[in-house]
């Protein structure tokens, strides 16, 4: 039973949450999803990523208490929802290439947090963004993977900006926006992922909410690529940093809730930059632009209210 | 008064000239310039550009001397000065997004150099290089903004070598290499920045000479694009380098001049480096190649002079 | 006679081995490979870098224990093998431009090492990649320089995987793989490194023998293009990271090999992803996967013996 509450939480901490029942939450909406969407190879995958990067955790005597909270997990749950979202999962290479990703995850997370430690900052969901763009930059090299859902390298992407704005689908790429922070295309897990963050703390679920619906607006006002407008892919992002900077690394007050406005409207930029910088490679951005985002608002060390939040690592409000 | 001092101090410090006298004469000259290029967007651009990153420090309280230093201004009026170069200025969103962008370049100045503390070392203009990147580079994927100015995405870049290499030519050439700095393409823009630095410093103005002759030397020995040669694109990187470790972080003394006129030399192979690695996506290095450059002539920490320079802010030579 | 030590350690330390004998061994591979492949250039370049690159650590003061022990000159040395590997030699800007890189490298080595050292890491070979890979792509834009065996700049590279797999060919392959850490593609080369490494010490060459074998293997199971295989090109970088974690970081015992062994496989995957990400621009990784590798497994910063290993600087092995 703990080591299942340890998993769950890995899951939770992908948005924050050291709780296992929104861990569980999140793992219904991932599994929901991937069938819904035709790819249950992306449920397995992340069920089997998230036990490997634990598994790595113990194995190399990391700190115990890390694991408890789930942070071994989180990069290795996204990790396994990641690669047969983009590669096919016909072959067996690319299960074993989820474990041992999945595994260097929990180190390199301990790398990168290491060199991050002076500035009280995170490696927050990099370790998993770093290492995917390693493979799947790699898997177009391997004739013995074979890419699935990624896009076609080229230097510009041209398309017509044309977006149906009535009512009910603008909801329903709010929800998706939600859902693709676990890189699922469902607007049912999307419901799935703000009950689980309500179940742990209000504050989250009000804050996806409020970043989703913020990028939503600012990619409709400067007209981005509809295709992605639809697909929630400019609100998974914004999601992590309005959560981040909204109620994890500060406290809940007005200040700090213009500053998260601002970290969500650069998020939108940086999403839209490194769409761009990396259509050279027809790869995509993950979660790095809440990471870029995130860190640049946390990097200044400003502080609206005492005492100063620790960012060296984010706190379980696990129950 | 007090105010406008400190704008325009902001405009002197892009070449690390704390006087307000010195930025008038920037102004002069970028106001000159973008008019004389029809572009005047870019002087009301700049204008706005240096307010806004100004006022963005008094908001989040940062230290009031730094920003009597005219070291909240210099990203800024650079952002100003950039986003209407390569962008429509026809879109009300591009004025907007400069308002933004150049509050952000405040606190994302902050951050870095937090960042480059430890080493002693400063973020220089890199705010503005790194927060323009993304913006030109989300551009592409926003219908209402339109590029003007942005080279065509392209693997490779052919050109035939052929420059006119007349003594007036070249004087051209030379002191664009200065006004570019400000990413303004006028010659007699170039003469007002001469003389803004002259009037703060004369080893400023001497080593922004050597500097803009040096790399239009190597530039002709390499045969480079001979478009980028006659519109002063290698030297405005250089010019920044040179007055930097010429005569800013190290005393004036014949090593130290080795040292720079090494730094110039490095400057140029690195601005030809980026323009290659940035043509893919057509979007300009800016004066990053300076700041590269800059960095690693620094981070070795040799001293030639007693006392250390300490390099973590350069000091105000404000009269 | 000191002289002639300190440059041949410089060689040797390339292979983390501060032996003249290592040194010797690997210059008469070089010298040997350069000329029955047809390019002398790169094994005079080679020595002029070596010069260079150790002047420059005299030139600028800097503690002569580094230098005796070789440190000035390794990546100086491999700045001279790889600019007449890509650059037609016939023109005298080339060898200038190796005297320059050269002796940048002792100081940006100095730059990237302070930077690195809170972490207790090193800069490895990341000078002499990082300064080649800058001229490398200037020189694309210099009309003056020719490039040879450069690829072509290209989004996508197709292949046919068909390789031959006899026995006398994977040896073959395996001894390029050792061979090319110089950039020389000759498996008589890599007899001689083997054989330098032995002399100074024999997990040297044991680590570096299991880790070409143990790419190779990779490099098939996963089909990867047959011509960088046949050609070791798959070998270099993870020989490198083999001897760093498996003998020189870490002291030999069952659990650090098992590290290694981890480390040369993440090496093999980065080696793949680093081919795809260059090539945009037809630019080689030379050794940038060993780098990123073995600070990804260094900055954890696990121990697996008492006392706990110095990363910062490694010690020499001379007698």
């Amino acid at each position: 039973m703990k080591i299942l509450r340890t998993l769950l939480r890995g899951a939770g901490q992908v948005m924050f949450q050291g709780s296992w029942w929104t861990g569980l939450m999140f793992l219904i909406g991932i599994f929901w999803g991937s069938y819904a969407t035709g790819n249950p190879a992306v449920g397995w995958g992340a069920l089997l990523g998230l036990v490997a990067s634990t598994a790595a955790g113990w194995l190399l005597n990391e700190n115990p208490s890390d694991g408890e909270q789930g942070l071994w997990g989180f990069n290795g749950i996204l990790v396994g929802c990641a690669f047969p979202t983009f590669i096919s999962p016909d072959s067996w290479l690319m299960w074993v290439s989820i474990v041992f990703f999945a595994m260097l995850s929990t180190w390199v997370r301990r790398g990168f947090n290491n060199v991050m430690a002076p500035w009280k900052v995170n490696s927050f969901t990099f370790p998993f963004v770093f290492l995917t763009w390693i493979f799947l930059l790699a898997a177009r090299m391997f004739d013995s993977l074979h890419p699935a859902g990624l896009s076609t390298p080229a230097l510009e992407s041209s398309f017509d900006y044309s977006l149906d704005c009535s009512f009910v689908s603008l909801v329903i790429y709010w929800l998706k926006g939600v859902a693709q922070v676990f890189l699922v295309d469902s607007w049912i897990t999307g419901v799935w992922f703000l009950v689980g963050l309500a179940l742990c703390n209000k504050w989250a679920a009000i804050w996806a909410g409020i970043a989703s619906a913020v990028a939503l607006g600012l990619a409709i006002l400067f007209q981005t690529n509809p295709h992605d407008i639809a697909n929630g892919l400019f609100g998974f992002s914004p999601v992590l940093t309005g959560i981040a900077l909204g109620m994890t690394f500060y406290k809940v007050n007005w200040r700090s809730a213009l500053w998260a406005l601002a970290g969500i409207a650069a998020t939108f930029f940086i999403q839209a930059g490194m769409d761009v910088l990396m259509a050279p490679w027809g790869i995509p951005t993950l979660t790095a632009p809440f990471c870029v985002a995130t860190w640049l608002f946390l990097l200044p060390l400003f502080r609206f209210t005492d005492p100063h939040p620790d960012h060296s690592n984010w706190k379980s409000k696990d129950s």
